[in-house]
């Protein structure tokens, strides 16, 4: 791993340098040009050290800082500066963790791009999944450039931003795979990846100093459904051409081997299909995984059989890929939920949201006889196509509990193959590392042992240490002609989304709400007359998630007269004092509690002065 | 699945019949006897019908139900019930589900026993895990009656009950696998099974109705390390003689194949040994798992390392294990864990508690520099010779992480084949069907997905439905000379232990700690005087885990003034009831909070009448 310089360091951005060389003209961001028509006109080279020309030095320096995405799952968010210019490529949120108690969504700390604004070029999406464009309705709030992404990306945001209501209106583009777009001095190239949701792409930025590529989440898919594999070819011209930095995700790279094809999981449902024709067949999976849900209506429509969809994601996702042309639904095979119960059972399949067992989600409601319009039984198979997220195991576990107690047939993997990642395994790496022949790389997209298993494997691949960045949010990695090193930082952090509070929650607030949590609260009221020092009204005593009161009258009464003491000798002391006889009334009655209980729950000592 | 009656109904224990033929005479239980002098001499049969002889007919009947163990995983329990006899398998705990905040440990509901504790002859221990012994130290506060276990279980006991004041000494007893004890009119035999823990047993009920085979947890293991096998060919005569009702373990069946032997992590270890002489080696593991543990002892002495051993509970065992010698350390290897810094790393292996990523285990103080003795770096290679238990990945994950950024070499399951489950999968579930031949099956230990498995399994032996008893805890299985059949329940439940409070926290109180968890609390005290009306003091806000207040003050301010205008306006209206005031003041205020923030926190009006 390549040395760290200390991280106390604040990273100052560095003032836009007079022009070194001219850049070569670039087609305009809304007229973007084929691929081919950039493709440069240069020899292939094998290595690249020998690849470089002669050429006049170049002052200006890369800086390169993830802001969400590493040392962590989600909220992925990479920015790429140079001189006067900054790229943000992806802008998602992450799923809280178990104790962020009440917290629904975490998005990146986005300080330094508030502060520089001016300099955002754009923002380049790689895909549309929420760990990728989730963040997009709260940094919006803030800044404004530029968005760029492929047709259904750029489709699946416009949906979600047309839900918040933001101070400007966003200003999306949408490029097709191939394309290139200028963005301030640099360019940036589309180019096609396999992944669990279509249109998903990796990003080349071309800059003075050599080309940076972004992965963002990519598979190899040989045989992908919509018949558009992974531009390997391009990727290795651009491997030929010279890979200053590549950016690769991580997420399964502790896995060894290849991930499957979709078209497993197809072969799978159609085997599943032909021996349930006697049943209604719900099926939950991912709602932005279109090539899935093309899947399940192909069948259904080879079948004889209509298809619902229920989840609200779920019919935004198909509605946004069916407009787009990213599905091909034959005529009639969609169904209102409305309409399901006027066919029989076996004609009918249900595409639903909830695989990962959310509560309240369709298919929540569907195992607890909760839905409103859908009630299943021994007539119905689940298939749960998708595999539980670390975390969620438990949910779906009583969700399958559930479907087994109303006499449901249910089928999940990986028992019955009915999933497959949407992440590169090791060999799939290997083959990216293998093709970019990058001089620098940065694994992204993972916890650290993820991060740390990719360096592994490009260690393997025979790379230098030296040259391997593992970074984390907020680290500078910074390059120029003399090489690259980490130096500094800018903020960087997570910001907590708690209804339509945007960080006013913060490690106070969370370290509160774990001490509610875990033995309730204690509110002490009394009034005192201060000035004469007697007690007007009270103790009394409220408590909410301590002990079942009706049955501990004999411990309450008792903490009524601990608190009534320690007042009282307060008092008698002459120490009259809100805060005094607050700490003592505190102090005593968590002594005596613990004591009892062996329990500390928050204690809020009320003392009015009349 | 057998018919189910209403669950509404309440069970009524029998009336004790008089007796209708005389018991044969049993050894005493404080002298067991061997199982050979117990084998009756009898004919084997092939078929269980075919087995009857013609008997006199026995009027009682046998009733059995679970406590726990059914639609969940730990507190197993098992109660049998004949005339006046109570024999109770297994008495252990469960760990609280997520939403269960604040609460420590989960216990079995023994209304039941209490209730009828003249009649309980005995509780019968499978093993020494806490899912099977952990309830004992809170059920003996009620009951106290004979306890049955072999010597290592006894000894867990022995230990885990000293660190508990109990009303009275508990009676414990220890056999050997192949022992009978007599309980009442009826006796138990230990049968040795191998599981992940040494001395583990099955028991076999013998019942004037017929034998009852409980078997545990267990596996199959050909190559155990203290070389003694499961004791298949005793389970193999005693399903030649006949079994009424098989209760077999259901933990992994849903999965395929056959658990591999204990020896597998033994020659992965091994290798471990080999290829990291450079390193000090240190292994979490459960630290129930002996024979691990031994494994460990036994490779480092091979190598030339001491071995210290980090963790309470893991010292305890150790400490157990070898007095009782169930484990064979060779002098001089183990080693405090104050003298481990005078070794080389390389001649030191430490064994330590915490593989499922438990906050304040040895491991997780290791993993974040917070153990007072070690510090772990380059030279350290840690294995986590476990399997994350579903629901403590992330945990895990943790400290996986931590060790990585602190250059620490990982190895972990299933990568490097470090773990073996302690349950038998299908191959050695059909195995014990197929050996124990039961007339009728009930499916114990996991929740309905693989109960519903294990059914299935049946099913496929060729088991008939009517004969298979799903059951859930508190049903009551009723078996006569007619046939067996559901008949009523017991109170069933969970008792939730939280400090040294037992079943004082319900659904109330955890519903509340789950608000005050989401959005936390807010305290509006005012002080009015009713008679005049007029507000005398207030309203003030209190706030805990809301919003972080010093950046909220403005709305702090406004919800003061909705707090003011509520009382104001119920005064001004003479309504000057407390109880009217504080329902104002809450309504107006949970509505505003919602409209400024989406939130919903705890809302507690102290109105003081002075």
């Amino acid at each position: 791993m390549a040395k760290n310089t200390p991280q106390n360091k604040e990273y100052t951005p560095p003032m836009a340098k007079p022009k070194k060389r001219k850049a070569k003209p670039m087609p305009k961001a809304d007229a973007p040009a084929k691929a081919e028509t950039q493709k440069p006109k240069r020899k292939y080279y094998n290595n690249y050290k020998k690849k470089k020309k002669p050429q006049p030095k170049i002052t200006s320096k890369l800086h390169i800082a993830s802001l969400g995405g590493l040392h962590e799952i989600g909220k992925n968010m990479t920015m790429i500066e140079y001189e006067d210019d900054i790229i943000i490529i992806d802008c998602g949120i992450a799923f809280p963790d178990e104790d962020m108690l009440g917290i629904d969504l975490v998005t990146p700390d986005i300080t330094y791009l508030e502060k520089n604004k001016d300099k955002i070029r754009a923002i380049l999406l790689t895909h549309g999944h929420e760990d990728h464009i989730g963040s997009l309705p709260y940094v919006l709030r803030t800044i404004n450039p530029d968005i760029y992404g492929t047709k259904l990306t750029v489709g699946i945001v416009e949906r979600k931003l047309s839900e918040h209501r933001l101070p400007e209106k966003p200003k999306l583009h949408s490029v097709t795979a191939g394309d290139t777009v200028k963005v301030g001095k640099l360019t940036a190239e589309f180019i096609r990846v396999n992944h669990s949701i279509a249109d998903a792409c990796a990003i080349a930025i071309r800059t003075p100093l050599g080309t940076l590529l972004h992965t963002g989440d990519f598979k190899l898919d040989t045989t992908p459904i919509d018949g558009k594999m992974m531009d390997i070819t391009r990727l290795g011209e651009i491997g030929n051409e010279g890979v200053l930095l590549l950016m690769c995700e991580s997420t399964n790279a502790e896995r060894p081997g290849f991930t499957p094809s979709e078209r497993k999981v197809g072969r799978s449902l159609a085997d599943i299909f032909l021996k349930n024709d006697d049943k209604r067949i719900v099926i939950a999976t991912f709602s932005s995984n279109v090539h899935r849900v093309q899947q399940i209506i192909s069948l259904s429509a080879e079948h004889g059989r209509k298809v619902a969809v229920l989840g609200r994601s779920m019919v935004n996702i198909i509605e946004a890929a069916s407009e787009l042309g990213y599905m091909d639904v034959p005529e009639g095979t969609l169904i209102d939920i409305k309409e399901v119960n006027r066919y029989p059972e076996n004609k009918v399949t249900l595409v639903t949201t909830g695989s990962q067992g959310e509560p309240m989600s369709a298919l929540y409601r569907l195992a607890f006889g909760a839905h409103d319009r859908i009630t299943l039984g021994q007539k119905d198979l689940v298939v749960i196509s998708a595999t539980a997220i670390p975390g969620n195991e438990k949910a779906v576990s009583k969700i399958i509990n559930a479907f087994i107690a109303s006499n449901v047939s249910i089928m999940n993997d990986p028992e019955t193959d009915v999933h497959v990642s949407g992440h590169a395994c090791r060999e799939e790496l290997k083959l990216m590392h293998a093709l970019t022949k990058p001089k620098y790389f940065m694994p992204v997209h993972g916890e650290l042992r993820h991060l740390d298993a990719h360096r592994h494997l490009a260690l393997e691949m025979g790379m230098d240490d030296a040259n391997i960045f593992v970074s984390d949010i907020g680290k500078v990695l910074e390059i120029d002609s003399k090489g690259a090193r980490f130096n500094g930082t800018v903020p960087a952090g997570k910001v907590l989304i708690d209804g339509i509070g945007v960080g006013d929650v913060g490690s106070i607030v969370l370290r509160d709400r774990k001490h509610l949590s875990q033995d309730g609260l204690i509110v002490v009221v009394a009034a005192i007359d201060q000035t004469d020092g007697y007690i007007v009204s009270g103790p009394d005593i409220i408590s909410r998630g301590f002990v079942y009161v009706r049955e501990s009258e004999e411990l309450i009464d008792a903490m009524k007269q601990v608190s009534l003491d320690a007042i009282e000798k307060c008092m008698s002391h002459g120490h009259n004092d809100w805060v005094e006889i607050k700490n003592a009334v505190r102090d005593n009655l968590a002594k005596f509690i613990y004591q009892k209980t062996h329990r500390k729950p928050m204690i809020l000592p009320v003392i009015m002065n009349i």
